[in-house]
């Protein structure tokens, strides 16, 4: 019978899903199992700074292959730095799969006290124990006859929650032999239809939309996350009613989809937007992400027995529940049997046109111009990647050009993210463009001074591989602008260091730093610096420094926000912004709020 | 009756312990607490470029205070990214105070979908719940009744422990009343005493030591991180018997006190300090920490019938276990009560003079002419950190002059540690120089490309508090250089980023980055930069790059090492090894190496 070694045979298997590239940071506990990575054909190493960044990378790969991401780390030290990535992961419902080169058994047998071990006879299995209540399923590999099934089996469960697993390897059991025929059964990754389960949820919701005057559709991040993106497309055409997106989901259809309307984010939505989908009487909500960060702090006002909820694992229609459904099959499903509505035109709200700020007239860059000033620089094809902080409150109040995917993680809202996440989303790209040939895209991350401290050393992997077609915007607003708008303006625990940002490119080496980095602190200045060909049509790392003032902020930001701080309660008074508004969706949601019209 | 804020009283308490610096990241549900840092006098704020190096940072000034680091992050994305840093402390029991804000009281009852939560209903305990098996004790702060006693009980812990302990407090708690009179007692931080069993342990010790021949004394890490060094040093003195120390353990001893013969590292010790130590018939181990790391993977040669082990809650007396023991008070005990023994003379055996290598004529920069150089530069007063991989090696290696602290976290071992150790080492010798008005030794890191990668921002952090003495020698030899010796000596996965280490202090503004950076290839140009006076007498952080060859390594870490790879193997022949040697400690102990003189 034909064999190969255990190591060889989990690499496969993950390649065989779909990963090309394999992140992490070599340690002692896993160096022979990163040999096996090299025998898989067509899969690729691409290791990282560090195990936070690792993390982050396997989770932006995932968010743009809709495959899951994978990463080594080595035994405590290094799967204990890549956690809090995990962790998001599973907030977010990003597939990853986290492999641990774990001690050998023997050792772990007789409690050795091996570095990185805790205690005096320590139990390795410590680490994997305090990773327990973040992931979604774990393989422990400890006998080599059951190893391969179990491999099998969690990445069946990543793809089935869409979240990340753990395969933890004893470092001794790599080289093991299992037959190599178990490879010629592909791993089931669909996900399980309960037929009976699945009619009784189709009916329900066909039923509803029949009774229906006024339906829409919103659409939300885990459509995204479990893959049903196309799907959801189809149910959009077929049905022809009005679209939301929430801000997480914002992307999932194009907004100049003639039946868009925009991003419903409660009461803290642009003008006129929150009143279209509220006067729905029947909103069809798409993979479900009920948080403050997606409903303007708890703010919406729809009611349960106004909503059809396709949740991932079951629906709710008008209050009643439906279990045991898939979201990706059921939404196959609606896009088929489900009629047609009247025309889109008689249905889909007119909004008012986009308004102009009060200081719309001022020279230096400001937070109500460089958003709608991004929105006409994006182009079809290019990837958005936003940072959590004032970036993603910016970009959910301008209108994307069509085939954009917006990539963000809004809800878990872990800064430093982005930059590792760059990383993922532009290996992953660059693998989708070699096999398709297709015409290549930007991929732009907008992240801020404050976030970008965290992680910046990710930024040396993207000149190490030298990926085409990166650009960073830094929103150097000279500290945590998002706290300072929450607590404690001008205390100093909301500055960082500072930065010299010109010096990022030539300390990593990049090839011709002098050309790749660019600063404005003018609105004219960010112009000609956008219209040059390195930001059109970029062939290596780029870099765009934008100085903005440390308290101006986008008007969702300063409306969500607690008004708390008297800085805070200022900047609203001096934007005109109508009422004062509750804060964190605790202080009830009776708000009417929205920047006033120059 | 007088009452203050729960939030004041934490940070008095804290204060009230020895602690001046509070490190950390602000955070939604931190800002209000970090706003009573700032009402405490002589309590500062200083702010990380991430939590794992906060972690690092609190545990680095804890190394050299003596009192617990603290450091303050926020809800899940903060307290999950310290994680590994604060494993890193309970391993190597280092003196951590955790503060995580947490999410409000409210907003936990409500099970809400807070941004940093994971799930439908998301349990935000979820986060404490991870942590607990990285902690000594933790403070679930929710009654502001019980609170005050709950922080005194936890701080008592971090004391008795000398390991981390956490504090909860949700965000609504930081403003609640408490009363000021419960400042007026101190928290007892002092050892419990059972004076029945501490008695029968001192007259067991004393008994064997009067029955022994050739006692000797070895000194591990625990004395220090117990605070039982200046207890250790009268021990030392009023025995007067032969002194050995383990790697972590280096230093605690002055290396020219005349009882001192050298690091014992089992069988990869320095020629003829392995036959030294084990030719006694009892040894007093002070603080034993027996890991692999600290016994040349174990291999040391010393019977338990052989052996006194001092740990830090009992005592183990030639195989008899004494409980209910603290190391503090027990050492002051011995010291106090022990006989004084011959002269050091007639004990402390004589070792042969340092060894030349054969490659001692090279003009580039060698491993072998390194540390002895090191030693040279190194002066009484200086802190000397070692980073995790050849450094650590190769420090253990030298004799460093008098009243020099060595720092590392060879146990543990995460690569990173160190840079982020340097930023609290420095704050704290601040400290207690501006107190004491000390004169100032040096802050030395010794660090290479591979670790200073993962934690490189926190360089930043040490030019924006503008500290004086660091210096940072980057020992850059192209990659993972301990990992290649492990295994994969020419895999990529072992490459890293390429980095001009020269823009470092440039991206951080640092006030003088041309003088202030120095690189050197040949050891003549490594003499010249030692002399100069930014070496000698910093004002403010210097950095120093050497570059090394990459195969090139310290004796002791290619005897430690398995000899598993062809090119350690062919490494470990012409540098003329004796003898084949085992890997980690599990393949049989039946070593006899040495480097070859020259």
């Amino acid at each position: 019978m034909a064999t190969i070694t255990l190591g060889r045979y989990l690499w496969e298997r993950i390649h065989e899903i779909g990963v090309d590239t394999i992140f992490g940071v070599p340690g002692d506990f896993n160096l022979q199992l990163l040999d096996y990575v090299f025998e898989v054909k067509g899969l690729n190493w691409v290791g990282n700074q560090n195990e936070l960044n690792a993390a982050y990378a396997a989770d932006g790969y995932a968010r743009v292959k809709e495959v899951p991401g994978a990463f080594v780390t080595t035994h405590g030290v290094g799967e204990l730095s890549a956690l809090n990535g995990v962790a998001g992961a599973l907030s977010e419902r990003v597939k990853l799969i986290h492999v641990v080169g774990q001690t050998t058994r023997p050792m772990q047998d007789n409690h050795l006290m091996i570095h990185h071990s805790i205690g005096d006879k320590p139990d390795h299995q410590l680490y994997n124990k305090t990773s327990k209540h973040l992931r979604a399923a774990a393989a422990e590999l400890w006998d080599v006859k059951t190893a391969p099934k179990e491999i099998d089996r969690v990445i069946r469960e990543c793809f089935i929650h869409s979240s990340p697993v753990y395969i933890f390897v004893p470092l001794d059991m790599v080289g093991e032999e299992v037959p190599a025929a178990l490879l010629e059964t592909p791993i089931d990754t669909s996900m399980p239809v309960d037929t009976k389960a699945q009619d009784a949820a189709v009916n329900a919701i066909k039923e509803a939309l029949e009774n229906a005057k006024r339906p829409s559709i919103l659409v939300d991040a885990f459509v995204q996350r479990f893959s049903v993106v196309s799907e959801t497309k189809a149910l959009v055409d077929r049905l022809g009613v009005p679209v939301f997106t929430t801000n997480s989901g914002k992307s999932i259809i194009d907004e100049t989809h003639p039946q868009y309307v925009g991003v419903y984010n409660g009461q803290i939505s642009s003008p006129r937007v929150a009143q279209a989908c509220e006067s729905s009487d029947l909103v069809l909500i798409l993979g479900y992400m009920p948080a403050d960060t997606n409903s303007g702090g708890f703010s919406r006002k729809l009611s349960e027995y106004q909503c059809i909820a396709i949740n991932p694992h079951d629906v709710n229609v008008k209050g009643k529940a439906y279990p045991d459904t898939f979201i990706k099959p059921l939404i196959a499903q609606l896009a088929a049997v489900l009629n047609e509505r009247a025309s889109n035109e008689a249905q889909t709200p007119k909004l008012p046109p986009p308004f102009r700020y009060k200081d719309h007239a001022a020279t230096n860059i400001t937070q109500s111009w460089i958003w709608p000033r991004f929105a006409e620089y994006f182009r079809g094809g290019d990837v958005v990647i936003g940072e959590t902080g004032t970036t993603n409150f910016g970009l959910c109040d301008i209108k994307f050009p069509a085939n954009i995917q917006y990539v963000n993680q809004i809800y878990y809202g872990s800064i430093g993210w982005a930059t590792g996440a760059l990383l993922g989303v532009e290996v992953a790209r660059a693998e989708v463009q070699a096999k398709q040939n297709q015409s290549p895209g930007r991929t732009i991350l907008i992240t801020g001074d404050g976030s970008l401290a965290l992680t910046m050393q990710e930024i040396g992997t993207v000149v190490k591989q030298k990926l085409k077609r990166p650009i960073i915007f830094i929103i150097n607003n000279n500290g945590y602008t998002i706290e300072r708008m929450i607590w404690g303006a001008r205390q100093t625990y909301n500055d960082i260091v500072q930065t010299d940002y010109s010096a990022l490119l030539p300390l990593f080496k990049h090839p011709d730093p002098a050309s790749s980095f660019h600063r404005a602190t003018t609105k004219m200045e960010l112009d000609e610096i956008l219209k040059k060909v390195e930001l059109t049509d970029p062939t290596q790392l780029q870099i765009v420094e934008l100085i903005v003032d440390q308290l101006d902020t986008p008007w969702r930001l300063g409306a969500q926000l607690a008004v708390r701080g008297e800085v805070t309660q200022k900047y609203l008074a001096d934007e005109g912004f109508v009422d004062s508004i509750g804060g964190w969706g605790l202080e009830g949601s009776s708000l009417s709020v929205g920047p006033k019209w120059a």
